[in-house]
């Protein structure tokens, strides 16, 4: 057996704790999976003398981070700080320069600036590894890089983000609405104090722009991903959504189409039999379609302490046994820049939700606002009556351009008998 | 750009020829993620002269596939021939012996094989592959060996059987029988002329045996496997299924319990809500148990020319890449002795339905013979009336040994009341 990989970790939050618990409690399986042994050297939190549950006798206390990727007695630095710049981005900066691997579960970081820190470990020749930074404990990124490393990936649709999902199943199964079930799972510690990186869907369009630039190949472009968070889907959405054979979920969805690259997350009603439908509560989900294979889904826990510190060590074992893969599948020199399909360009079915004021005629006002944007009904319901006041009209449309549907939302939200901004839903088939 | 990788396919059927296709189509991509370009150099099958839409110009041909994997001009040879033994067994043998790297999508030989071939790989140094051996396009090998590495797998499931899972589906859509569906599956080419391997659960038993010991790191032991396949399976026990919440599907297990190690291939009532149950069609799916990831499950195609073509050409570009893996996450010579828990000893729910002469004191005689064997009554049906005809009794149980339900089935079977022999499939809870 060879000499020990040494272990820095950098950050001492539940994740970074559990990181140096795992590698403690799988010594022996580690060490055979990884061909030696891996020990961890060096840690540097905060607050050194706050409980973690977690041994670190032995192990070379750091009170700054980027000191101890300068000059820890450590192979790999594992940065489990969070943040798209500042002291994390140092971090890795810092080691890279220094000669030291990194491993990172930082999806802010790496959907930011993961193409410039994967050129600087390249030509380091060091390893930059982010499995944890999507989707938690599921191998995506080694499925996408390896797994499938035969397939032209044409398409990526995932549920990324744990919150937004366990708020919608809630919603579902409860019936109740949006704001009670954020309380409720602020209070048990699903939701962040401030959730607006979750349920605005920032933080599951960080993991898609990852995904897709290793799915396709291309540069890492956050700021072209369209962002819709899940704030103002309504109870009554998804009773709607279940009467049509539908499921409502925050997608990240990425496409290779003629037109360019199209990278989009929001709310979208799925049929109840398409495999992510059954992606229920925190867990998460990724649907890649390739060339070859067809199909594929890989779903588990997106987060929480224990599958992000197994994502995070599986890319040290890969270390330990000297596999390496591009950065990106293709180096993150090779990396292509994108060319980025507008958002309305994309082409599919509408649920659109009007609430409108009960008098003859209205109807016929939103059917021509339709037709005037040439778009075809393909379901209606009006059912709720209520003599003179406010009732909700439900469409579902047949195939239809994103920019045809933003021009009869515009007509229709300007209707007298309308009584709020019509809300549209979009539909996504497998 | 490095020399590239040359590869000797053996065996020209659906997959050999969509693996040498597949190189040829991929080309570019291929020689980014592998680094170096993959050329097939040489091709080994019966028929020279059958059209397989697909150009051989420019590749030796040799009529026999073992002078091939000794002397072609080839870096690795792909074994898709098939068959534990023979041929299949013979090619691989001489190219390990040759210096030459294996892949192969044989799981009958890996099964039975897999640890001696596995041995003399790892002494001569070279790679022994088996991605497409196991569920297809799936990348579960690599995600158990690579992508879980920092976990002690606990628990496996899997429907690891198109052919099964394709029937069984369309028995629960069609409300109609097996024998019906299975003439019509091979009628389409989805089931062999002979579906014993396949639907008497062999198959499964195959790929579950080499699941098994990459989970837990012992040895491949198919002998050890409980094999039960589906031909029992009754229209009426999809109906009751349906009703008591349940899907029925082929599930091959692995469970690492303080008793040993239980392998068994059988038909299973699972809860409709389990990610497992939402796998349809010819689609395969593996649930993985790890003690930091907690549940994942991987989902694809099992079978067909794409998807095995996909898995056989990712275990190439790890080659091309030299991303070394142990053959079963751990050296093959380091696999520990399997200690077997006998099924006997299997705790859990049952489903048992029995056919009765419809007179009084019949249920009184069944629920006497589960008393008997200290079996609880967790619900009971017993719906239709035929006056003196013969009708189910439906009974599910709380929690058991199999051994007390084997008794319990013997009781009941001998009853004069019952028509025949009483028919259990095992409910299997997440």
């Amino acid at each position: 057996m060879t000499a020990p990989l040494k272990i820095a970790v950098a950050g001492l939050g539940v994740v970074g704790a559990e990181t140096v618990r795992l590698i403690a409690a799988q010594h022996d399986v580690l060490a055979r999976r990884g061909g030696r042994p891996l020990v961890v050297t060096a840690v540097s939190a905060r607050d050194k003398n706050r409980d973690r549950g977690v041994s670190f006798d032995g192990i070379e206390w750091f009170d700054d981070p980027v000191a101890m990727a300068r000059s820890a007695d450590a192979d790999v630095i594992c940065e489990l700080i969070g943040g798209s710049d500042g002291v994390a981005r140092d971090v890795c900066e810092v080691a890279i320069a220094a000669g030291r691997h990194v491993v990172t579960a930082n999806k802010a970081l790496i959907a930011m600036h993961g193409a410039s820190l994967g050129r600087d470990a390249e030509a380091a020749k060091r390893t930059l590894a982010y499995e944890a930074a999507v989707a938690g404990g599921i191998p995506i990124i080694k499925a996408l890089r390896e797994g499938l490393a035969a397939n032209q990936v044409t398409r990526l649709q995932g549920i990324l983000n744990g919150t937004c999902n366990y708020i919608l199943t809630v919603m579902r199964e409860s019936g109740r609405d949006f704001a009670e079930i954020l309380a409720e799972a602020q209070a048990h510690g699903y939701a962040e104090a401030d959730p607006s990186f979750d349920i605005d869907g920032v933080d599951a369009a960080h993991k898609l722009a990852i995904l897709t630039s290793v799915a396709f190949g291309c540069e890492i472009d956050f700021d072209a991903v369209h962002i819709e968070g899940i704030r103002h889907i309504d109870a009554q959405d998804i009773r709607f959504a279940t009467e049509l054979g539908y499921r409502i979920k925050l997608l990240g969805i990425a496409e290779m189409t003629e037109a360019g690259v199209q990278q989009r997350v929001h709310p979208a009603m799925v049929p109840l039999e398409a495999p992510i439908a059954s992606v229920e509560g925190v867990f998460n989900g990724v649907v890649a379609e390739g060339d070859f294979v067809g199909t594929t889904m890989f779903e588990g826990r997106g987060a929480g302490a224990g599958p992000t510190a197994s994502a995070v060590v599986a890319d040290i074992v890969d270390i330990a046994r000297g596999r390496e893969t591009p950065t990106y599948g293709v180096p993150a020199d090779a990396l292509q820049a994108m060319r980025v399909m507008p958002m309305d360009e994309r082409v599919g079915l509408y649920f659109v939700r009007v609430m409108v004021y009960d008098k003859p005629g209205v109807f016929a006002d939103i059917a021509g606002a339709l037709r005037d944007s040439e778009i075809s009904i393909e379901s209606a319901i009006q059912r709720s009556r209520s003599e003179g006041g406010v009732v909700p009209v439900v469409l579902t449309t047949h195939e239809t351009k994103e920019a045809s549907m933003r021009h009869a939302l515009n007509l229709i939200g300007a209707l007298d008998s309308v009584a709020e901004a019509p809300r549209m839903i979009r539909i996504e088939t497998p």
